[in-house]
C-alpha cells in the first residue's frame, strides 16, 4: 500500500544491523527519571535521541528545558496540504527494581529467542526508535514525507510527566495538528497487533465523616449517636446500586452508548473469561449488569473505594465509636464524562445523603479526562489500513480501563483526536524485569509507521465524526 | 427504719474522726492493678482490708490467691432463716496519669471542701470501706447482723477482673446467696442518689472481606470484580435500618421490653438533652426511633462499627481495588440476649446477605451477658426504702450503658440477682485525675447500708419476680 515499499524496503533490509546496534545504545542510558540521580542520564538520552532525529532528517530539532527532564521536539513540515501528524513518545524508564529478579542487567541490553530483552525495550525506547527509523527511511527513500510531522518525546512519562501540559501550553502555537499519534501502547494479547481507542479518565475524591471530637465510650454513648463509620458505611453503600449501577445522579448522562461496531470489536478479542478470574483470584467477577467483563473494565465508568478508615484496628476489640472516618474513592470515568463534573455531581449527592448526626465533607482529590477515538474515525481506519498491510491481519480494536494523562492533555490543551498505535506484546513485562520487544514486531511496526502516514496523507480527516472533547 | 438508729448513730458519730482517719490510710497505699511494679502494694492493700474486717468482726477472713492480685474474702454467717448478701467491691485502682493535672499527689489524699480527695476516694476504697464501716458499727451496737453477709473485694477491677471468673467458679459453693450487692456505681447527676438496675452486656466481633490475593489496579480491573472495601460498607449499611432498628433477624427476640414502669424511672431521671448533645459535642443526637435518648444509650441494644479499615490510608489518592477490608463490630446487649446466641444470628446474616466477587468472614472476639435487675425486685425496693430512710430522698432508678463483667458473673456463674448500690457523685472523677467522694455521702452512706441489711432481712426475697439470667 506505501508509494515506494521496494525501496522503503530495501533501505530498511540494507540498514537493519545498525539500527539495532543503535536501539541496543539508546537502551544502555539508564534514563529513570524518577530518581534524582539518573537527572544527567536523561539529558544524555534526550541529547542521544537529538542527534539521532537530526541525522534521520528531522528539523527544529530542539532539546527544550521544561524544569524538569527535557522535551526533545522536532518536526518535518514540507507536506502542502496534507495532514499535520504530531507523534508523541518518551525517553524515559521505569525504575529496575526488584533488580535480583532480572536475568541480565536491566541496561546491558542484548537480543536473544527473537526480542530485545532490557529496560526501555517496549516502553517506550523501543518504540520511539522505530519512529526515528521510519523518518530516516522515508526520508532516505523518498526525499520527503507525505504528511507534516512534530515529534514531542518527553523525558518525565514515568514521572507523572510532571512538567508537560505546562509546556504544552507554552506551546500549544507549535503543536498544532490534525491528530496526535501515540506509540506508548500494545497488543491486546498474543501478537495480535490492536489499535487503542479508547482511556478511562478519572475523578478522586476524599469523603470525612466527623462525629464527636474525641472517640466515644460504646458502652455510656451508643445508641444516642450516630457512629461515623456506619454513616460512612451507608454512604458508599448508596453510592452503588445491586446491579452494579453508579446510584449518583446524571453520572451516566454524559457517558458516550457503546454501538454496535463497538461491541463486535470488544466480542471479536480474544479472551478466556475462566482464566482472567483464576489470573485475578477472585472468587467470581462480578460488574454492571448488561455489559462483558471487557467492556466493564474499560468502556464503562466505575466506583471504587481506593483506602478506607475509622477507628481502631489494632488486635482484639476497642469499645468506642470512632470520632471520625474517611474514604478515598476514585471513579475511572469514559467519554464525555467531565471529572470537574463529575465531582460536583458526587459532592452533591454525597452531601444530600449525609445523615442526622454527623458532618460530612467532600474534597477532591484531581482528575483527568478520558479519551475516546471511534473506531471509524479516518485516523484510526488509517491506522487500521497501515497494520493490515504491514502485519497481515487487520487490527484488533481495544481500550485500556486506566488512564494516560497525556492522552488526555493532547484532547484537551491542543486540541487534537488521539490514536494510540503501540506495538509492545501483553507480555513485554514493562515496569517489570525483564522487559522486552519481539524484534519482528519492532522491524514491522516500523514499517507500519512509514505506511500510517501514507494512509493519512490519503485520508479525509475533515471527515472526523465530531467525538473527542473539543 | 433500722432497728436501733440511736444506738448505731452514737456508734458511728463518736467514731467519725478515726473512721476517716482509716478510709485516709487506706488510699495512701498506691494499688494500681494494672502496672506489675505496684503487686506489693496491692497486695498490702489486701491485708490492710482483711485486718479491718477482722477488727470490724468479720469471720473466716481470707486472702485468696487467685493467679493474680488475691481476691479478700470474710462473712458472717448468724443470722438464721435471713437472706445471705454476697457484697462486692474492689481495692484496686486506676493509675494516675497524667500525674500533671492532679492539684495534689494522688496518692496522698486529704479532705478540702466537704470531699476526700486522692485515687481510690470513689473507685471503689471509699465503698469498700463504708461496708467495713457499718459491719463494725452493726456488730458493736447490736452484735450480730439482720442478714448473712459473704465480703468479696477483688483487686484486679481495674485490670479486667483478670482472674475473678475463674476464682468465682472454683469457689462457687462458698459463694452461694440470695443477691449480690455490688458498690461500685454512683448517682445519676448531682446528689441525688440512685440504684443502678441494668448493665448492657456485648457481643464483639470481626469481619473480614476478602477480594483478590493482592491489590489490583483499578484502572485495568475497575468495573471487573467487586471491591472488599465497597462489598464491606455495604454489608455494615445493611446491618441496621434508617429506623435505627437492627436488621439481623431475631436479634430483638429476647429483648425484654421496657415496662411503663421503666419509662417512667427514665422520665424521672433529670436530664438536659441539648446540654448533653452539646458535651458530647455532635450535631443532632440519632437512634432507634421510639425510644428517649437516655433510654437508646442504656435500654437498647446497638450495633456500632469500632474500627474499619482496607486499602491506601496515605495523602493523595492511589488508584487501587485493595485486596481486603475489616471491621470490628459491637453490640451492645441488654437483657436477656445471650452473647453467644447474638453472635450466631449476627454471623449467618452477614455471611447470607455477603455479595458474591468476594470472600467475607466473620470472626468472634467475645461477649458478656446483659443485667437487669426489675425496679420491682424485693432487693431493689428494700435498697430504695433504705436510701429514702437515710438520704431522706427516694432514689432514681438508672440504667448503665456500659457493661460491669463481675455483675453478669455473679449472675451467670454463682446464679444471683444483683442489686449496684453506689455512692459516687457523677463528677467523681473516677479514672481521672483528682478523684473525690462527698464525705456526706461517704458517711450517710454507711447509715444507708445498714438500713439496706435490715430492709434485706424483712424483705421477702423469694417473691421476686423470674427476672434475671437464671
Amino acid at each position: 500500500m506505501t508509494a515506494e515499499p521496494t525501496s522503503l524496503e530495501a533501505y530498511l533490509d540494507a540498514h537493519r544491523e545498525r539500527r539495532i546496534a543503535a536501539y541496543l545504545d539508546f537502551l544502555r542510558v539508564p534514563s529513570i527519571s524518577g530518581t534524582p540521580e539518573h537527572a544527567a542520564d536523561c539529558r544524555r538520552a534526550a541529547e542521544m535521541l537529538a542527534a539521532e532525529l537530526r541525522a534521520a532528517g528531522a528539523e527544529h530539532v530542539e532539546i527544550c528545558e521544561t524544569g524538569g527532564h527535557p522535551v526533545v521536539y522536532a518536526d518535518h513540515l514540507h507536506a502542502a496540504d496534507a495532514p499535520t501528524v504530531l507523534v508523541y513518545g518518551h525517553y524515559d524508564v521505569q525504575p529496575v527494581d526488584p533488580l535480583d529478579l532480572w536475568l541480565t542487567a536491566p541496561f546491558e541490553p542484548f537480543v536473544a529467542d527473537g526480542r530485545v530483552v532490557g529496560r526501555g525495550a517496549a516502553d517506550d525506547k523501543g518504540q520511539v526508535q522505530m519512529h526515528v527509523r521510519a523518518l530516516e527511511a522515508m526520508l532516505a527513500t523518498r526525499g520527503d514525507l507525505p504528511v507534516n510531522v512534530k515529534y514531542v518525546f518527553e523525558g518525565e512519562e514515568e514521572s507523572s510527566s510532571a512538567h508537560l501540559d505546562a509546556w504544552l501550553e507554552g506551546d500549544r502555537d507549535r503543536l498544532t495538528a490534525d491528530l496526535a499519534l501515540i506509540s506508548d501502547t500494545g497488543f491486546f494479547v498474543g501478537n495480535l497487533p490492536a489499535i487503542t481507542v479508547g482511556l478511562r479518565g478519572i475523578m478522586a475524591a476524599e469523603i470525612d465523616v466527623t462525629g464527636a471530637p474525641l472517640d466515644l465510650h460504646s458502652g455510656s454513648y451508643g445508641g444516642a449517636v450516630h457512629n461515623p463509620v456506619n454513616a460512612l458505611c451507608g454512604i458508599v453503600a448508596a453510592l452503588k446500586g445491586p446491579d452494579g449501577r453508579i446510584l449518583v445522579p446524571g453520572f451516566y448522562g454524559d457517558v458516550v452508548p457503546l454501538t454496535d461496531a463497538d461491541r463486535a470489536a470488544y466480542a471479536a478479542l480474544p479472551f478466556d473469561e475462566e482464566a482472567f478470574r483464576a489470573q485475578v483470584g477472585v472468587p467470581a467477577l462480578v460488574g454492571e449488569v448488561g455489559y462483558s467483563t471487557l467492556e466493564r473494565a474499560s468502556a464503562r465508568p466505575t466506583l471504587d473505594v481506593n483506602g478506607m478508615w475509622g477507628g481502631f484496628q489494632g488486635e482484639g476489640s476497642k469499645t468506642i465509636i470512632p470520632a471520625h472516618a474517611h474514604a478515598k474513592i476514585t471513579c475511572r470515568l469514559v467519554a464525555d464524562q467531565d471529572p470537574d463534573r463529575i465531582f460536583e455531581l458526587f459532592r452533591d449527592y454525597v452531601l444530600r445523603i449525609a445523615p442526622p448526626g454527623v458532618t460530612v465533607e467532600v474534597r477532591g482529590l484531581g482528575g483527568g479526562r478520558p479519551s475516546l477515538t471511534p473506531i471509524d474515525h479516518p485516523a484510526a481506519q488509517a491506522a487500521a489500513r497501515a497494520i493490515e498491510a504491514t502485519f497481515g491481519v487487520a487490527p484488533l480494536y481495544m481500550r485500556e480501563g486506566g488512564s494516560i494523562p497525556v492522552a488526555a492533555s493532547f484532547e484537551t490543551i491542543v486540541g487534537l483526536p488521539v490514536v494510540l498505535l503501540g506495538f509492545a506484546n501483553d507480555d513485554c513485562q514493562a515496569h517489570a524485569p525483564n522487559e522486552s520487544m519481539v524484534l519482528a514486531n519492532f522491524e514491522t511496526g516500523i514499517r507500519t509507521i512509514a505506511a500510517c502516514f501514507d494512509e493519512l496523507a490519503m485520508a479525509d480527516l475533515g471527515a472526523a465524526s465530531g467525538r473527542g472533547d473539543g
